[in-house]
């Protein structure tokens, strides 16, 4: 860490999967535990990711469109066997069961890490979620020109 | 641009999904606008991007391929709350009140910066989606030792 | 091969779907066949891919899941099309007739090109597939560290 430069990698969180997230940010706190330096790139669906619990949208589309993908991170169902909720249950009672930490668990340990967190304004402003609908630990909005910096600096990147 | 070497990105574009065709779109010309060398390779449901608006297929089972995943980039639908269609005209909508490129024009972008856009010739096999199907902006069809080859020589690569 | 070091490529295999499983170990085969060094770890979904054709699970949910996502690779539905297991037997038929390997055959080719396969330990402990119940042909099973190792020294790594 002295002279050698750190190690690099960046996720662009495009899904808002509950499995896909779990991936993405065990990937996250891993590679920060391997003191790596850690960009975290959300983008649309992945933007709940970020989320506070609170309604989003101005437009009836926007607002439509943050009833039916609403809330915050624990909102997440699985991409497979979602089942109205019953999936994400019960791989939520499979993980505790496991004593493998929660979405939310994750995603705080990620900022105490030192994982750097941004939202797309493209996304944000498509799908009307203003940068105070996000939580207090995101580090900034940007768009998609500083991810594709960090990305050629990373010595790995990821499309979840 | 004179001497130093340019940096290069590869996206493999595996999804026809709108949602994803978009992030796809949307970094390969941000990255062309930043003078990155940019090429996408279009695999399996990606291939849509590529098509004109033409039936495919010639086996019983090609023709039912091409009936039911067919038309062109404009037929894509989001791959969450797709709605028989409902997602894809709202998504539209939001995006053009946000005067955001619709998929079309970001296709069309992405060639005017001279973005370098193949057809893997396996999945063209299986699909029976032959080249005269493809857009004549399409570079080349070829298999997966080319894309890899891309890929090896980008400063990072996506599979979408 | 002699002097210079081998091109590697990892690729972090998170779908079980047939379509992103045969894109997966295509690309796997491909750059085994060019000669790089190819690690692939399987996670979540993907872990379907290294299972052998047997039930898993020992508490409720852990069966449960076990019966509504078991058997081996060959019960991998496409991504979509599904329609509860004709999309599968129809892309199979597709593929037979342009003679293009079957999953099996493609994940025996990589086995034999000298592909590294891991399976992930966390996934493994959450959804209680124990190691008994992979292939001997997995090299071993490993957590997310061992996976960043190998994508920092990877040419590229792809999510599928």
């Amino acid at each position: 860490m002295a002279e050698e430069k750190r190690k690099k990698v960046t996720l662009l969180v495009f899904s808002g999967d509950m499995d896909k997230l779990f991936a993405a940010f065990t990937i996250a706190t891993g590679a920060a535990a391997s003191n790596m330096d850690v960009t975290m790139f959300f983008t649309f669906w992945g933007l709940r990711a970020l989320k506070k619990n609170v309604p989003t949208g101005k437009s009836l589309f926007g607002r439509l469109l943050g009833l039916m993908y609403g809330g915050d991170i624990s909102r997440a169902t699985p991409s497979k066997m979602s089942f109205g909720g019953i999936g994400r249950w019960m791989f939520n009672k499979m993980m505790k069961a496991k004593n493998v930490a929660s979405l939310t668990e994750l995603r705080q340990t990620a900022i105490d890490l030192g994982v750097k967190m941004y939202g797309c304004t493209t996304s944000m402003d498509v799908m009307e979620i203003s940068k105070e609908k996000l939580l207090d630990g995101v580090t900034d909005c940007v768009g998609v020109a500083v991810m594709i910096e960090h990305a050629q600096e990373s010595d790995f990147t990821l499309f979840i």
